[in-house]
């Protein structure tokens, strides 16, 4: 009886036509930390070592992506992201520990609300 | 250690300087139908008895309170809203049993959101 529909950082649960929706995001003193988008982005480079590439998978400009990533890593209690300059891998980009546990505890947190929603029959 | 804070339609709670964020809002058929901002409009109108009032309390244009209200009317299983014409009450507003259900609801599953919120520490 119910459809479940996720998208980047919100749930929803559909009955008769109406449907939950909620969204969920961290702040950091007021101003976005991690978010739905954010969080994709972290992935995405996780994925495929470079920022142009999960810019570019997601559709999203590579200006746009660095700012981002730029405001993640200053408001992070330590970057979540690196360049890897210089060498065979100059160019590329790689999470770092503290990027892994940023993607861990936001899926988490997603998780625990699209729980709720499912619930709410 | 925690702070909660809530604004209309949306919780969240506060840990070293960051905090969990969530907004929470009714569509019907992919439109919205219920949200904070909707829901507080409504229960201006059931405390104050007239559209212009419950528009003025919350700095929104009676153009716009009337969409609003025009929009949940329509998709809503019933009128949320009627006005009351005629008589010593004309110009007035008051909430249809629906209307108040629809509030009651809405307050439920956003206090569900909020405990869940609260909850994440």
């Amino acid at each position: 009886m119910f459809k479940v529909r996720k998208t980047s950082g919100s749930s929803s649960t559909k009955t008769l036509g109406y449907s939950v929706n909620a969204r969920v995001w961290v702040e950091k003193d007021g101003e976005l930390y991690l978010g739905g988008g954010r969080v994709m982005l972290l992935e995405k480079i996780g994925e495929l070592g470079s920022i142009a590439a999960a810019a570019r998978s997601m559709k999203l400009s590579y200006r746009n992506a660095w700012l981002w990533i730029d405001s993640m890593n200053r408001l992070a209690p330590g970057p979540l992201v690196e360049k890897a300059t210089g060498g065979e891998k100059g160019g590329h980009a790689r999470l770092t520990e503290a990027g892994k546990k940023a993607i861990t505890e936001y899926r988490s947190l997603r998780e625990r609300f699209s729980e709720l929603v499912k619930e709410l029959k």
